[in-house]
């Protein structure tokens, strides 16, 4: 017995590169399915469910979904609200009004415990709905996920602009820092690993906001660099905690942004690589102390799509509409890695993916906590995608002195 | 009567994503001459020389010369150091104990007269060399150039980041300000508007080192976009200037670092940046207010190299080589626009570019001193080469509200 009705697609959080890639996939596929009368997308995610701005996403054209789906950040806006019970049950309210049968949200672990929410309330009164959360991050903090879609393009910015870091540094010398995304994962920070090449490449010291940060290891570890290689790079996460377990930036500043979910605003401000920098000059005394705070291009930079990251976001928003319509009331897509490399797709209950957070296990970090292991560098180089930049050095003999 | 001895090529200043392309065009070009008895390349650009740090360039594969030629930074390595004449004394002298008579200095207008007190000196001595400067720099500003290797692809990065925060802004609102590399030339900064493509894409103000920045001013522009828009892009130069003409940092910091050329050093911190977005906060009254300092990547970033600009950094390395065996003793390559689009090459005499720098002429910058021109767009756009990213839009009907 099939369920018919309408579908609403929206997309939450934060963007990544591919997240309309899942759109478009989902898209596509529900308008394949007699079931589904008609596909809108909700403008600005929940607040657009909410105030019934839609677009009906049925007579856009193949052509252009093609081009939207290779267009990063999210094409339906989105929101950085965080529905409360009551607000949920408004959207439910809508969903109705609309005759809206199915359910699909792209976004975060906040989104997905957002769709977890309006299905309890559906499952409650008695409403025949389908709520099916899409994943996407370029934290790769998801749980049971292998990895999210978005992170592997994001990963894929990080270690290019690490390579281009190198090779500067190569031709310069002295300290490069760069700040890298991430509040409580690593993953983003690790992938700038992913641009060694030669035994000598930088990053030479990656910091996590897993292992807490001691500033004078932390020194010693550059000097210790710096006097071997007359150079070092360090790739740091923002979300780096000092031994109290605070992010180092709680003590620097006074007057800091939180979001609306109760999280410290650890982007947009080049203070904490800032600080990072003056400190190595003055406590380890090396001079040429140059640092870049990554940012928000981090996950909507245009030009470091990587493909597979691309491909397995579409099949998520494919494999959602499956999902929906082969009887499964509610659920969050999870990727799985079942060869090197290949991915194959389930769907896993709501409660186990919102509001908790996927951290880099022990056995991607190194012992002295200032690196990462082989195992990541196994784990995240099939998701940066195919033709990856390979940067070449001279490697002629050297002419005698006269 | 041709002149029989070996060549020495070098890189100086900062790199670019294709320097590696005009070194590996003089060096294959000149392996073909019976002229040129062996090809050296200095590391550490005049440091090199001076402490006949050599390597053998006739060595090098075609293969790996292909691949460094895609690298960016210098393969050779560089240097900051500035020679003054008793430097460039020395560099002769090494030239003479190793029998070079032809030197190859790639790098910016400080290069270019480098390579004219070399020559001075081997006239003054009346040992036959010939000295060509082999132009770089991604700030485009060597006079008589149409524009300068290295430009187009940063070009290409900055607008292609632009592109990515116009698209997160439409998805999140808000101001987005971002500082773009550039002491007294505005060409980087100017790029970031080839990211645009519908008529309300950002960056929507655009403010260059060669107007004055009115604080008072800059936020009514602020505000009227805001207002009009909800949403509001701002690409800003580094070297923007108050109105004594001096850098808008000089104001703010203390402590400035200050490199050998007795230049401010203007990247390698947010701080500007921060500054900027915490006024608009403060005095426009405006929350959400992002901001990234895009940093070293525009000089080094592995993934954004133009094609168009690739080619032509190879043929200026390919033409110094020509006009060095074609009997010119010393010049400067340059590049010249003869068709919509194509160019050719030219030497002009080394006085004529060395210590100059060229600024956006008039007719680039708008009347309000905040945004660029359509002859701008139509000067750049061809320097960003093929295949330039084109972000899509959902294009489909809103649906009536019940």
């Amino acid at each position: 017995m099939s369920l018919k009705g309408k579908a609403v697609i929206a997309q939450g959080g934060g963007g990544t590169a591919v997240i309309n890639q899942s759109l478009v996939g989902a898209v596509l596929e529900a308008k394949k399915s007699s079931d589904i009368t008609a596909v809108y997308g909700a403008i600005g995610g929940v607040e657009g469910i909410v105030n019934q701005d839609f677009i009906d996403l049925s007579l856009e054209t193949d052509q252009n979904l093609e081009d939207v789906a290779k267009t990063p950040s999210q094409a339906l806006y989105t929101t950085r609200v965080k529905p409360d019970r009551e607000y949920c049950q408004r959207i439910l309210e809508v969903f109705k009004l609309h005759d809206v049968r199915y359910f699909f949200y792209i976004g975060g672990n906040d989104s997905s415990d957002t769709v977890r929410i309006i299905n309890e309330h559906a499952q409650e009164e008695g409403y025949d709905f389908v709520a099916i959360h899409i994943p996407k991050t370029i934290d790769n903090d998801l749980v049971i996920n292998d990895h999210t879609p978005g992170f592997g393009s994001a990963a894929r910015y990080v270690s290019s602009v690490f390579m281009g870091l190198n090779l500067d540094n190569i031709a310069l010398k002295g300290v490069h820092i760069a700040m890298v995304m991430g509040r409580n994962a690593g993953f983003l920070t690790a992938s700038a690993a992913l641009a060694r090449k030669f035994p000598n490449d930088g990053p030479h010291l990656i910091y996590l906001p897993e292992r807490t940060l001691n500033i004078d290891s932390f020194l010693k570890d550059v000097k210790e660099v710096y006097d071997r290689e007359k150079r070092c790079i360090i790739a740091m996460s923002e979300g780096v905690k000092n031994e109290k377990g605070e992010p180092l930036l709680t003590d620097l500043v006074d007057d800091i942004e939180v979001d609306a979910h109760g999280n410290v605003q650890l982007s947009g401000s080049g203070l904490l690589g800032d600080t990072i920098a003056e400190l190595i000059r003055k406590k380890a005394g090396i001079k040429k102390v140059r640092v870049d705070t990554l940012g928000y291009p981090q996950r909507n930079y245009v030009g470091a799509t990587s493909d597979t990251d691309a491909l397995e976001a579409r099949e998520v928003g494919q494999k959602a509409v499956h999902f929906a319509l082969n009887g499964q009331k509610s659920g969050s897509v999870v990727i799985n890695r079942i060869a090197d490399y290949d991915v194959d797709y389930s769907l896993v209950p709501l409660e186990e993916i919102g509001g908790k957070t996927k951290l880099m296990p022990d056995y991607f970090i190194n012992e002295a906590g200032n690196d990462i292991t082989e195992e990541f560098i196994k784990y995240a180089r099939p998701l940066v995608g195919k033709d990856f930049p390979s940067p070449a050095r001279l490697l002629a003999p050297r002419i005698a002195k006269k």
